[in-house]
């Protein structure tokens, strides 16, 4: 156990990820120091939001800086403690905080957040219960404030977050269509995620005329996952008064902003009184107890679930995440990293 | 007086209007019923905001229904009461109401605001305390809620509702920056509006570059009456927690959807937390009376103008409106009717 393997930043991809955008870089096992813990990693997801900060694009707002070239790269993770310097936490409770992609690392107590592994499994603490999950809950309650029978649509439907939005949704009382890519993603939404409408992108010649069939009385909120081209082509669908959650842009993330679709349907702003809103997640984290609550109590209760794939082998993890952008996953994908060490 | 003269849609523009869009139909002057009064119009203004419903699309929201081929057209107008079977009212009695471009129209009691010609010209009832005013306000008050010290971006700052939405803004002790077209619209906005920059969007080469310039904190409020474009251009500029208010889209009403500019730096949304809305001002007709009040105290106090051209003769109506696309008018352009009777 002396070595840690790394995976750092070795060049910024121009459009999509690939198996070069990252590299290896292994370091020596770093030591816990007091009031410290050491945590081997077990499953790290892969996540489409880890793109933009990939991209030489300063924008001034620090959670949003570029990543370095050279960096340590990824986000939250789950694993076990290996040592602890806190009396906390002891060798073999099971933890998540922000890992990133490594076998090991040390983390504060304070940071680290303890996973109880009896009642749900830990995997949970990166979807429905992690930030992927308080997403989904901050965007609807936060900035869309669903009612019983309005009508919401959410785009990327068969991810991760979109999942959780669909079924969030379902259980306020919603009346929930889900937008996805392809027949086995909207057999997912319809079978697994029970939401009332799956349209299947791919097969629509036009989607804004598929969602106002689909929507008779109009789309009350818009939960998009996607970007620019979805949200143009569902404005002329949304209903009085609607609301526009943008959570992620995942089909636009890769393009200079030049490139990108346009919104131009912004007529129906002011014809249907709409409000489009950026999320930032943690700007709601005064909501997490609350949200964390509701989610548990729903997935214990068997109404909120997350079809998780896990890859085995630490050097899955570039392709695991350039896979996000072309369409074939469905629900979370994490790489479970602990067993396939030399 | 026995001719109304009357101007109704001959045929729908495709793209700018022009004197070919509007033709006379005269008819006979009508008579009032009990209840009703009989109105000659003074003063009639003309809108960029008619040129939407004169495209025969329909969306479905019934303030922005088509108007017919062959229907009057038109909005509000200010006149004088000419016949009164309504006690609350006197010939001679200065109104305002929809009374649309003709001479003469009846109008219930109910919905026609009598005047204090004593108090202010009947052309304050068409501008800063009419429709155009309230939209300023509302859109500032109810979508945007401005606080002192925060920075203001006005577009077509030197129109009608730019006008007021500028000095509104900064008599709330806000910092303002009106963008319009051209050198003698800027030394309006400096001189006559007093705001606190004026950026001439044809002398600059990078319009984001030099709000950014202007805004060295960033924009919290973008009023835009221009459309895409120019919010796509500043939406790199907006500050965290920034407010968008779509007012009007002048330069995009008379083009298709798929002709439209698009809006793409949407990723902003979420970097800065921006939230986008649509104004249609009737929305907030409760808040009317409190507007009205500080609007009117501004007025008497100096602190809020408005710059009118007045045009002499009913025939000139058609030209006046098609010249609002033409990035011709400084403030309010009105039409005297009342002078020119053969």
């Amino acid at each position: 156990m002396s070595l840690n393997r790394r995976l750092v930043l070795a060049r910024r991809p121009s459009g999509l990820p690939d198996l070069t955008t990252f590299r290896r870089d292994d370091r020596p096992v770093p030591r816990p120091a007091e009031g410290e813990i050491l945590v081997r990693n077990v499953y790290v997801p892969v996540d489409p939001g880890m793109r933009p900060v990939l991209s030489d694009v300063r924008i001034g707002v620090d959670e949003f800086e570029p990543i370095a070239l050279g960096a340590l790269v990824g986000y939250m993770t789950a694993g076990q403690v290996v040592e602890s310097r806190d009396p906390r936490f002891a060798p073999g409770d099971w933890v998540t905080d922000r890992l990133m992609w490594q076998d090991f690392a040390v983390t504060s107590g304070r940071t680290a957040r303890k996973l109880d592994a009896q009642a749900l499994p830990p995997t949970a603490s990166l979807g429905i219960l992690g930030v992927p999950g308080l997403s989904a809950w901050s965007g609807l309650h936060c900035l869309a404030d669903p009612k019983p029978g309005e009508t919401v649509v959410v785009t990327s439907a068969a991810g991760t977050v979109g999942s959780i939005a669909g079924q969030i949704a379902r259980n306020l009382g919603c009346r929930v269509v889900g937008v996805a890519g392809g027949e086995a993603k909207c057999r997912y939404v319809r079978e697994q995620l029970a939401l009332d409408v799956a349209i299947d992108r791919h097969a629509v010649p036009d989607l804004g005329a598929a969602l106002r069939d689909a929507c008779p009385q109009g789309v009350d909120i818009l939960f998009d996952n996607v970007g620019n081209a979805m949200v143009d082509a569902i404005l002329p669908a949304m209903r009085r008064g609607g609301r526009i959650v943008i959570c992620g842009q995942t089909a636009d993330y890769h393009l200079a902003p030049a490139e990108r679709p346009g919104i131009r349907n912004t007529n129906c702003f002011v014809t249907r009184r709409l409000t489009m809103r950026g999320l930032f997640v943690h700007d709601h984290a005064a909501e997490y107890p609350r949200a964390l609550e509701q989610l548990t109590r729903w997935t214990l209760g068997g109404r909120l679930r997350l079809e998780e794939t896990i890859i085995e082998g630490f050097d899955q993890l570039p392709g695991a995440f350039a896979r996000l952008f072309t369409g074939e996953t469905i629900g979370r994908t994490l790489v479970r990293i602990d067993r396939d060490r030399a």
